[in-house]
């Protein structure tokens, strides 16, 4: 595989999609070869199984079948789509990954990270991101931002417990693996965070020239 | 938990749905508390589940992403509706379940045993049926038959090697664990597999008294 596969993550308000539509005008304008997926969705069959997922009318769904719908819309998009799309060279950024599943429903709904990686596992077969942008929020700031500014879907309206245990855990992991999770502060303007994720995106792209 | 739970298994046409139909009646007649449940679906959530997996469609759909819908509608219907079930003492009778899976996409799409096994087990996490009737019939009287009367979905519309390979796997599996999975004659007329059915549904009931 020659493209690069770049994932954001964050909380929920973190400003994470509104800062990939930036990074995407600005690198395409730069020249780049960009294609941006968001999670769960990106293919037909994928945003079938979205619509399940985020509907308030599915409030009864179990947290297996929670984890068990992300990882079937997971798989379809992967080899649908990155995998052919990082064949062409394409440089793929993507609205949430395997870690939001690890932290939303391994933590999140109590599941446990182990047990939810092997789905994933199971989902993804061995491909992994170049590289992770967390947006770095405090979790409170980033929920009461968002649910101003939008309707909230089926995760999104749960308690602010079940938002501080993934932020702290967002935080443990990011602090674990520092070389694949690179932390930026989404505390500034959408222009000041934009361009922290572009250095980063060149930083990884120039290092593999 | 104190109620039974039965399942049907066997290959697409091989009578299971037909049979069971009759067997509840009979056994309803008797007095016996029964409920029927069908896979995938058997819950308002999975039977969304359900509608994505045979949507004639959705012919782009991966084994994996197939795999772990079929697990998530399982997974819905085991914490929604058999434990409660079980446990308030019924008798379940299910049209399929995790063997098939194992079938369909371990061996059919050839994702493997073991995996497919592991994402089920996430799913239903230490439930096992108490009987599992295997309905033998030669897989392809079975699927002509079922094409005759039926208008196929997306899965029995593959071909004829797709469904050998499950038939045979479906034997092998059979004669390692002939303590769980009791094989009948599905050849017969619906009256005769029925009785066999029921014969052995009083055999499970009669020996936990």
């Amino acid at each position: 595989m020659n493209g690069r596969f770049i994932v954001f993550e964050g909380p929920d308000g973190s400003g994470k999609s509104t800062v990939l539509r930036e990074v995407k005008k600005r690198l395409l304008a730069d020249g780049l070869d960009i294609v941006d997926i968001r999670e769960p969705g990106g293919t037909v069959i994928s945003e079938k199984i979205r619509d399940i997922i985020i509907d308030n009318d599915n409030k009864k769904m179990t947290s297996r079948c929670e984890a068990l719908l992300f990882a079937a819309s997971r798989a379809q998009l992967v080899e649908e789509k990155v995998r052919p799309l990082l064949k062409a060279g394409k440089i793929i950024l993507s609205d949430r990954f395997v870690l939001s599943s690890l932290l939303y429903q391994g933590v999140g709904r109590g599941l446990g990270i182990e047990d939810v990686k092997k789905i994933n596992d199971f989902a993804i077969g061995g491909l992994s991101p170049d590289l992770t942008i967390f947006f770095n929020i405090d979790y409170k700031t980033a929920l009461l931002r968002k649910r101003a500014n939008f309707s909230a879907d089926r995760l999104e309206n749960e308690d602010f417990d079940f938002h501080k245990k993934i932020f702290d855990a967002y935080l443990s992991l990011a602090d674990r693996y520092q070389d694949n999770i690179k932390k930026i502060d989404a505390t500034l303007s959408v222009k000041e965070v934009t361009d922290q994720a572009i250095r980063l995106i060149y930083d990884l792209v120039e290092a593999d020239k």
